[in-house]
């Protein structure tokens, strides 16, 4: 069993990282407070709404501050600022106004619908807000050490956990968006009261019980529960018990916060059922319904899964909150065991479709991440699928989620154990780790990921004793391992290199992983993939913008022959590794007026070149592809 | 300028059609017949339906029954017979009964919303019903030479005409769903009164002009214009007037029925404008926005067109009546000009996108005919896109339409004109022609599409001089020619070969034309297709079904040198050409837990066969693809 090493005693300070996570403090926390404070998410908190005024609250505008505020909380907590503190503490004394004297606290209900609370869990989010309030307030805490928040929500928990649960009277209810059970089993974390893992517990079990709770709460509504717009509850992962369950199915973000809650509670509780529950919903997702840059969910229907091999490009959905989603889960995994599978899917979504999710400049998002995008297929009303970032969404739950991963990215870098320590994620950066009783600071320098060369310094202030554990991607084909200069192999523990020895102050390893451009096919069964390949470089995935390649992306083709060359490109995005060379393009010069013929096309020799795919769409190209075809 | 031969001057005795239309004239006429008893569609012409009672009739159903007694009509023209005699005999009687004292004929607005005639020609299709009912009786005069019909729906259109027009006191409407030109035409020529022509040619005239009238009458209804549930009058063509029309677009039967209507408009008035607006939408739809198979119309939003090489195949719509349509229309274009590209259109269409559309044994129908079918895609609550064809659907417009083509095939086969007689498609048959004032009969032996052996016997009394023009198919790369045995050249005439003489009787003409099979390409620009070729021998596109090759269609790859061959088997519904041949595919059985990896994909060899499109469902198979990968 592992444990993060907190934000707190994790310090970034590399070339990659480092700028995007001043961008998010300087640029994205502040303007999406605005956005909340211009659409009337803030104002909503005083409760004096009535009807006829604009800004009517949304069911789930509390989970878009709570993330904020979540934000807000990790940024305090890595660098002070007086504005942003007086900012949450603003909706902090809010937050603590709007409770009812029960407890409740949700503007929606409170005066939009009064007398409906808990009316209609399957679709109405309030216990997703609950959830939400919930993790802001254990990062106020523990940024900050005030209680005052906390208390606001242990009182919400509390009122929560009489009104749900198995005895006379109450309510064997859950809610559709699955949320409240990760953050409980937090707040349990925080508080040390385990009525609040009992309850992510009872949350976590009561799931897809018979009879559904949905379909009688549906009923009681005077509804016709055969007639759910989502037509499934697989939607709400509610269709089986989760430990009945052997794929992902529906919403995606839904699955894999409630897969988070699950490993949380697992973890607390050790319930293997779970755990293996958990294991195979793993391989279901990223086995069978992974889009190579780390997205997940194809469909826009139900924003989620389809079937197996199911993974159209142009059409692609993958939610930036999904491939968050993924980053929070597999990091659980990860604490629970050491295993490069789990450190790869996190490096994988991190590099490439989390990062896709927001702009250079910090002040647009991508709400969808097409891993291929055609001008003529952007439709002007699809309010959330655009060839270019946007400001703010009507449903706006991935600005302020990107902005609390990236706000807390440094908890996702190392671990500590007993007698562990692991390195998950090579970022320049150091940290103060506690393994055996003592306190030993790993440093590590690199310029990933555009090149392969770590080195880890250990800075322990005598002999300690501990396993070193550092992944070695899946992508690596090779690695050099030198400990104090003298090469070693080293032993491969389920993917991570295990160092073990009495480290001395100032002992090295220096680790190499060459960094060849790789070209990478999908499974035959995905059609959307079949014949073309993707290139990436380390953890990178490429793709190919229009503007730098001058000729239509989806005519063009790269001979099985071709080499390509990394070029590190400095003016670029402020240092940028591109891929360059020479492929082929279809030409249409001689087709003029026919559709079909029976010659083969003409191909003509065209300047390549590929970029990360997490930048596209930040110049004004409007045509992009990931997938390429091979000939 | 040419005449089609009619119905009853042609005589079918092929292998290939001969059967499909016994098909059509046993199972499916009889059986549409049924489908319309049933649903209710013959006794709401009774006008005896009040509200809460079952089948609530529709605003299109006289569509519907107009189509089948088409059908019926034509087939009794070529073949009498007493029950469908009376059936149809029985149904004019409900019509002419059901017609209102000022000659308004339709269910739907008179039980369902009495005093609402009018009120929405852009959604409610009465002008559209009226079209088909004129279709029908015009058919019905032709087959019987009786005017029972013909006089109601004159009585119907006279009506028409008082209420549409730029007169005082008249609205200035056309239908949402164009027909009702055609129809009109189709009325004047019968009855040689041109106030029905002038009543076209306004329909024509006035569609698209300022203000909208679709727009005054949403008002008038009380409804936002913007609100429009389409979104724009492209969907219905009356975003511009028709002569300002350059792209198709919209709703693909609408915007076909409506080039019909402006071709035979301009074919009696030889009004220039609207011919050249007709080359223009002609180059559009079959110079970028055509399925191989002639299906036309990729989406199901719309129904239609979206933007130029958007042909995606398993999402294809393509629905059957828009190939139906594409037969009407480029069977009038030929009648004006006597090109190949038109006959070519019209073969496409015929032996592919049509035909699909129904079963061999004739008694169920494809709607939307997508050129790649895997049975996951398959949504069991999608009511038309299915991997079977279905017996009937709740908008029933494809089976009467594919019924009365069928019905009235042997009019598409040869034309007449002054000094000429032209034949547009292969067909094992004889007309009696009309040519310088003299009858010709025209006897055609051929094994087509199986074999490009086609012997025309020119059957005249004594010499008479005229112009018989072939038509050279596009997909023919070489030719031979010879009359009486003596090889000869001949002129190639906008794409046909026109052998000018003085025929004497037994005269004959060997025209051989190789049918190699074809691998097909798409115009690069359709992303679909690139890298993919279809195999086309003779005017026949083949698809892959799953059932033939046991691995799945979408791992096929064509190796661009393996050798295909047509073997003919006698047993596969009574006689198909079907391709033979090694292709590879790719293997999963190394992969099992891996979705992407940099390892190219292992090719195994598999026999390859291949299958006409048109039969393509017909067995127990549920993949199928026309698209193949080449490697």
């Amino acid at each position: 069993m592992f444990s993060a090493v907190p934000i707190d005693r994790v310090f970034i300070d590399d070339q990659f990282w480092a700028p995007r996570l001043e961008t998010n403090r300087r640029v994205t926390i502040p303007m999406i407070y605005e956005r909340c404070q211009e659409s009337g998410r803030i104002d909503a908190l005083r409760l004096h709404w009535k009807e006829g005024q604009p800004n009517k609250p949304h069911v789930f505008w509390e989970s878009d501050v709570a993330k904020w505020m979540e934000a807000a909380a990790y940024s305090l907590r890595t660098k002070p600022d007086a504005e942003l503190e007086a900012r949450l503490e603003e909706l902090i004394s809010l937050l603590t106004k709007a409770q009812q004297p029960d407890g409740y606290l949700n503007a929606y209900y409170t005066v939009v619908e009064p007398g409906r609370r808990w009316t209609n869990l399957r679709d109405k989010h309030e216990l997703y807000c609950a959830g939400h309030l919930i993790e802001a307030a254990v990062a106020h805490f523990e940024a900050t050490g005030q209680r005052s928040f906390l208390n606001v929500m242990c009182r919400y928990a509390d009122y929560v956990a009489a009104v749900f649960g198995r005895g006379t009277g109450q309510k064997r209810g859950y809610c559709g968006h699955p949320e409240i059970e990760l953050a409980l089993v937090r707040l349990f974390r925080a508080t040390g009261e385990s009525r609040y893992l009992k309850m992510a517990e009872y949350f976590i079990n009561e799931r897809g019980a018979k009879p559904h709770y949905f379909d009688e709460e549906a009923i009681a509504r005077g509804e016709d529960p055969a007639k759910y717009w989502a037509k499934t509850h697989a939607y709400t992962q509610s269709h089986a018990p989760v430990r009945e369950q052997n794929r992902a199915v529906g919403h995606a973000v839904r699955a894999l916060y409630l897969y988070c809650g699950m490993m949380d509670v697992a973890r607390e509780t050790g319930d293997k059922s779970l755990l293996e529950a958990c294991g195979r919903l793993w391989e279901s997702v990223y086995q069978k319904q992974l889009y190579v840059t780390g997205g997940i969910g194809p469909s826009r229907e139900n924003e989620g899964f389809t079937h197996d091999y199911d993974l159209p490009n142009d059409t692609a959905y993958a939610e930036t909150c999904a491939a968050i989603a993924s980053v929070f889960w597999n990091h659980r995994l990860l604490q629970w065991r050491c295993d490069s599978r789990f450190g790869d899917e996190m490096e994988r979504a991190l590099y490439n479709g989390v990062l896709s999710g927001v702009s250079m400049e910090g002040d647009t998002f991508f709400y969808v991440n097409p891993l291929e995008m055609h001008a003529e297929e952007v439709k002007p009303d699809d309010p959330y699928l655009k060839a270019h970032r946007m400001e703010w969404f009507g449903c706006a739950c991935c600005p302020p989620n990107i902005a609390r991963l990236l706000a807390s990215l440094g908890q996702y870098i190392y671990s500590e154990g007993e007698r562990d320590v692991a390195v998950h994620l090579y970022v320049q950066s150091h940290a103060d780790c506690r393994v055996a009783g003592r306190h030993v600071r790993i440093r590590q320098e690199s310029e990933y990921p555009w090149k392969g060369r770590i080195r880890i310094t250990v800075e322990a202030q005598s002999g300690v004793e501990f396993c070193l554990r550092l992944r070695i991607p899946g992508w690596a084909r090779s690695r050099d391992v030198a400990v104090n200069g003298k090469p070693t192999n080293g032993n491969l523990e389920n993917g991570y290199l295990a160092l073990r020895r009495k480290w001395e102050r100032g002992d090295t390893v220096d680790l190499i992983l060459p960094m060849p451009i790789e070209r990478v096919r999908a499974h035959p069964n995905v059609r959307a993939d079949f014949g073309r390949v993707a290139l990436q470089r380390g953890p990178v995935v490429y793709c190919v913008e229009s503007i730098d390649v001058g000729v239509p992306v989806s005519s063009l083709v790269l001979p099985r022959q071709s080499e390509f060359l990394a070029v590190y490109e400095k003016q670029l995005f402020g240092g940028t590794t591109t891929i360059r060379g020479e492929a082929a393009h279809a030409t249409d010069g001689d087709w003029e007026r026919e559709l079909y013929r029976a010659d083969a096309h003409a191909l003509a020799p065209v300047p390549f070149k590929a970029v990360p795919y997490p930048v596209w769409g930040n110049r004004s190209a409007t045509e992009m592809a990931v997938w390429l075809r091979e000939s």
